[in-house]
């Protein structure tokens, strides 16, 4: 950074990507009005940005700012404090973020899937070389969750993150919920919409959902746990005729990531969830009253649950230019006013990195189950006598008149139920000759 | 601050007053695993505890905390750092508070009322002494809504602030909705549960909301707007007759907040509203799909639209023990920490002193108004007339059979009309022979 002439600070900001968020982070950074610097009392400046491709016209002016095709060199460049990576995916965005941190410079990104994958790596070089990286755009666009997790819900001991976490499959399950439409009319119209890109299944297999929790469970439980124990199902194998019954008993359909921590009565003195962790990506019934249950089309939706606060709930637009240069522009400002302390990533990350994890099979939750089968005497008993044998209990039972001639629908809600039982259950009943296909089931969240 | 042994700073905290969240904040910072200190890198003391009554148990052990009937002392005592105002009301805390600030000190406080009348006065006092004050406690609770506006979206220019800011109210008009119970009933309910004071006022006649709202605007559009520019009506009024009439038009009645800048075109380089802020507290009613509407029980929520990110909700408790210690707690961690630069109120608040306030009788929304009139014929064609004499539109209007011998209620649901038209059109109505009582009248945001 250097002095200004009244003595403030200046910050110079290198871009590397200048795409669509890029595009809106230029806009904020040239044309705020006041100026940014007069807001905040720092002196931020769009120093330089970096695009293989710079010919192509944006919706910014960004004369009087240097544009090269050569991003390793802004992320080394001696006069530049603060990276912003907008590349995506993992290389070249990786190196070029190691590059920047190892030369002592500040990282903004949203790239969600890079610290997921590489988080320990890239927190590790930010705490080496006494900087730090802002990922408030990583995960719900605009909404302030990180900031508001790491220091406005300081004082709480994290004890549950629950979120609609990707605003691709919300969108999709808000079309089939409202309108009726398969899955893949409603990808359709997502994809024709500009929601959901060609290969949708980053959004839609439900790792980007992952990736975001993964994100989140670190920051709120101190902790660094590794991306592959995310238990993950995304939103594919949804029926309409589910997402039907859903509304029918009172539910809506949501693809939720999941996250809680078990803190033992006698907690560890560094704090760390040594009951377990527990993370999942999947599908889910939820009550229309649950406070996930009504966020619609691409909007994401975050449930805090803290010791201290109770549950807070944050929601908004997940994606877009100017919701996500907004984030990371308060990153960059964060940074530059040092609110964004050199050994942050110490403090949050990586302090309890062993806690252990609590695998999915041993959650604990309600379930609804569709078997489509034949209209014929004593199916219901040896479906009942199953699920009492591995110890499912049943809460409702529902069977309405066939509506193919050769099937008929079986529906069944669970009370709470270990999941490996639930499934062994499941998989018992699907051995069964009366059965027209396998059943279809969904985890139900109170 | 004193220099610890291993060269890390200390804070050490005075709290002015030893009640429900004075306990709860003591409680976080004696007793949180891993200590605050672990997790935030700063060393956070708990020194003075002052309050006129100290024998009465708490539920929290102060051994080795210094106990004091002289809050006065403690506002200027040089070890110091951070005074917590925790004693409500306008004196003795503002003398209390100021002079903390005129002694240097931060001070955090959850007080409202006191902020809402005397902030001008404070926030100078606390820019002439180069030290801040902390208000996260004071609206919503544990909801980090403070932080998230203040640097979360420090890109945004903030365009609306609509919120359900007192849980009191918000209670009572659950009960109403939810259980068909008249206002009183709702209120003694509220009393019994200890949601509401023996002298509700504050809470019912909208002066608490009024109070953040004035705090939200201020932070939100960068000025100092006085109380008295709230325009502010409560819920004593409302019959369970309009809350069910609201219901089956599809909304829910609720006290709101509303802030608003127009922002012109040409906006001038300090970034002001020259277009105009208007502040109101009323009961309106929202439909059922609105993010406010379902916000239930004596929760708060809060929908803050930004310019680059749209419509962000925060919701949670709005008040209690340990969510707004949670508050209290954050703040003096961001002081602590230094993400609270002294010069923030410079910034934040006072730059743009003279925004023209709209008076409520020139804002525009649509209206329900219900007249219970004779059962005769003409009437409907005396009211229609004079609305649209004063140039109020009709979107819908019902009438039921008569409830009563005498008299039968008609509803009438407006277009977008000013506030001053509508109201013109209503007090002439109210004149006609053949009106039962005077008409009952609520707002609707959309």
């Amino acid at each position: 950074m250097a002095a200004s002439a009244d003595g403030s600070r200046t910050f110079h900001v290198g871009l590397l990507g200048f795409g669509t968020v890029g595009t809106g982070t230029a806009r904020i950074l040239l044309h705020t009005r006041p100026p940014l610097s007069e807001r905040t009392g720092v002196d931020i400046r769009l120093h330089t940005i970096a695009d293989t491709d710079l010919d192509r016209p944006r919706a910014v002016d960004v004369s009087g700012v240097r544009l090269t095709h050569d991003a390793e060199a802004v992320a080394i460049d001696p006069e530049i404090d603060i990276v912003v990576e907008m590349i995506g995916g993992i290389e070249p965005a990786r190196s070029y973020v190691l590059k920047a941190l190892r030369h002592g410079k500040a990282v903004v990104t949203a790239n969600k899937a890079l610290l997921a994958l590489h988080g320990r790596e890239l927190f590790m070089a930010a705490r080496e070389n006494n900087t730090s990286i802002g990922f408030e755009a990583a995960v719900c666009g605009g909404v302030p969750l990180i900031g508001a997790m790491r220091e406005g819900m300081v004082a709480n001991r994290i004890e549950s993150i629950r979120g609609i976490l990707n605003g691709t499959s919300n969108y999709i399950l808000t079309r089939m919920v409202e309108d009726g439409v398969s899955y893949e009319e409603a990808l359709g119209e997502a994809q024709a919409k500009g929601f959901a890109e060609a290969d949708p299944s980053m959004d839609v297999d439900g790792f980007d959902a992952a990736h975001k929790l993964t994100l989140l469970a670190n920051l709120g439980f101190h902790t660094c746990i590794e991306f592959e124990h995310v238990h993950v199902e995304g939103i594919r194998g949804i029926s309409s005729a589910d997402v039907r019954w859903a509304g029918e008993l009172g539910y809506n359909v949501k693809l939720l990531g999941i996250a809680t921590a078990r803190y033992d009565d006698d907690s560890p003195p560094d704090g760390a969830a040594s009951g377990g962790v527990e993370l999942r990506v999947h599908p889910a019934m939820l009550p229309h009253d649950h406070p996930l249950a009504n966020v619609r089309e691409e909007n994401n939706a975050v449930l805090v649950r803290g010791d201290a606060t109770g549950d807070v709930l944050f929601y908004g637009k997940g994606a877009g230019m100017m919701p996500t240069a907004s984030a990371i522009v308060a990153d960059i400002v964060g940074i530059a006013r040092g609110s964004a302390l050199p050994n942050f990533e110490k403090l949050q990350f990586l302090s309890n990195s062993h806690v252990p994890i609590i695998p999915v099979d041993k959650t604990l939750c309600r379930w609804y189950v569709r078997f489509d089968v034949a209209d014929q005497p004593g199916v219901l008993a040896r479906i009942a006598q199953t699920l009492a044998a591995h110890r499912v209990s049943i809460a409702s039972f529902l069977q309405k008149e066939p509506q193919h001639h050769d099937s008929v629908p079986v529906v069944i809600v669970t009370h709470l139920t270990v999941a490996e039982d639930f499934l062994a259950a499941k998989l018992e009943i699907e051995e069964f000759p009366f059965l027209a296909g396998p059943g279809a089931a969904l985890r139900i969240e109170d």
